[in-house]
């Protein structure tokens, strides 16, 4: 059966784990397309698996079962969560990384993954990407209904994520979550936030972030002279700091939770 | 249908922007075979993709996809390709990625993309390679006809690639041009060059680099000693200077654009 | 044919080696599912390549065909070896990356690799992985037995591993043998080791390595704080030495050859 299985990780794609997740995924269902969402993450950064999997799953043809395992909590009492939302199908451990998908305005139905039968036979304490994800995706993938995984629950881990505070109506803070590895800088200011400053348009933005200021939001990075810096809606539709041929992060010296403000002005 | 698309970009493997191509793929053809070429290029090196394709495209089957996203310019005027060359269909920037398409001996038939019937339905200004060239590939891959996609052109960049240069006939620079994982320095300058060298046998060649000079060409990294540098014929079919067991970049301190000159004589 | 292909070799994925290798095992057998196992290992360790295969090679299906690529001896007078062992098909340099298969107490069949008809047409001195091993392996992954591939042999080189050595009958020592993309370093101790110390059990386990002592095996990382350094049975079924949330390996100043040991008592 030709389902999709995308998979999100903070595991290294030098080491064998991938790899073996993949395999025990081909035992089960040889004809699963599984596709690399991301890895490579930041060690156990939750908020970055979160950012990553909300932007992109929607890409994904309905019917996808999305495999997110950046777990620090492998082997303690942490829950794995099975979800189902929006024609997708999600696997995760419960510390929030599937958070998106309970404070948007869609209905998710979630499950605690516990039906052993659907686990490899020895589960180790350390490697549930392995033991658990990986065989419970490939049940899935074979059309095991997400129910059957174990019971259903209503209280799940909800990620505690930077908020973009409004100061008066023509003016909020936000801050980079995400930096991609051309050195954008993404934040958690998206699209509605800028539609809720008074008489917001791109050309009477004035984006702030350290030293650096920016006078109106482009379209795209070819529009600045090389080695520029500038603002932009990224394609995650996130308000985004870049600089054109280089690294905005190298550029700037910021990261993820620099802070950032957009004033609306003439 | 079982289709093979082949990806080369410069997007880090670490981002989820090379997963979320393959997301709109499998929306479109979830049976296509895609397979990774290269990803993680120097950022917005059109010459290293255009290096790396033209090496590598030959050996995958013909009727292949061979998508190529190194697009310093998106969302700019560039035009976006599609080429059938050599039983084998492109698609890349307008930047002169695919000139060794129309340099060389083959015929190329060459159209313009413009047809947004094949695109996502929102297209970004900053990632066409999700918005356009992945949902192209995809109706590439289910059959739809390269001449589809656009008008025919043409006109289109070529790169200006160095040059090898012959000083007489018994002596030639060329330079290098991909460093590998490794460390092997590949220079432009390939078996037919050498060809043209009087009396060329690859015993009479005499290698320069930086301060360093090899009085042979050999076959195989294992005939010197470890550390120890060498000349040979790459997998590439082009001159390579490598040093046994380790990198030549780091022990000659070389990378792209350094001079090679070959000499022949006893 | 929908016959799974593993990949494990030192060649980084930023260049276009793996790719061409998934292009010739295309243009064989376009239904084959190559999956990923391990690539950018430590160059030309093939200790590294031995420990990770015979760890990861069991969580694929029975019939996997596991091509592994570390291969200093590329070129020169080393053989290639396609093996048969507990229902799993290996194909690698003979330099001893597949010395587990015979050195434990399965059965293997080993044959030697010779058959140009399933080779490509040109084989190049330095890339035997895309002359070689990916035409091979296509030409398996569609049925072709091993035993067409070349004539049985008896003989392969064997890797000299680090032992582990016992002093006494309540103490032994071995050695880190992996470190993975999370610091974490892996021992050659086994759980078999452990289980011929006299009274083990987890609780009365004292490891040192380097200047650190730990004085109890644990079962997973979150159970002891942020920071700490912790042993425990990793997932190959190794003693582990790790560091909750951080890199062990940093932490400790330790790599490849640390030596690692095991007193068990009160």
């Amino acid at each position: 059966m030709m389902a999709v299985i995308s998979l999100t990780t903070d595991f290294s794609s030098r080491d064998p784990y991938i790899g073996m997740m993949k395999g025990v995924i081909a035992g089960i269902n040889p004809a699963a397309n599984v596709i690399d969402l991301a890895h490579d993450l930041p060690a156990q950064d939750v908020r970055a698996a979160c950012f990553v999997l909300k932007g992109a799953f929607h890409y994904f043809p309905p019917g996808t079962i999305h495999v997110a395992v950046v777990d620090p909590g492998v082997g303690m009492a942490r829950a794995v969560l099975c979800a189902h939302a929006q024609r997708h199908t999600f696997l995760a451990p419960d510390n929030g990384l599937l958070s998106f998908l309970w404070t948007g305005e869609h209905e998710a139905k979630v499950y605690r993954v516990k039906n052993h039968r659907f686990f490899l036979s020895h589960v180790s304490n350390t490697f549930h990407g392995r033991d658990v994800f990986a065989p419970v995706a490939g049940h899935l993938s074979l059309g095991t209904p997400p129910g059957e995984m174990g019971p259903g629950v209503a209280d799940c881990v909800t990620l505690d994520l930077p908020d973009v505070s409004f100061n008066g109506n023509s003016d909020l803070t936000g801050e980079v979550v995400y930096v991609d590895g051309f050195g954008n800088l993404v934040t958690n200011i998206t699209r509605w936030h800028l539609g809720e400053l008074h008489h917001f348009a791109p050309e009477r933005a004035h984006v702030r972030i350290g030293h650096a200021k920016v006078d109106r939001l482009l379209d795209t990075y070819g529009q600045v002279d090389r080695g520029q810096i500038l603002a932009l809606m990224s394609s995650f539709g996130h308000l985004e700091i870049a600089a054109n041929g280089t690294s905005a992060a190298s550029v700037l010296k910021c990261g993820a939770g620099a802070r950032v403000s957009v004033r609306c002005g003439p």
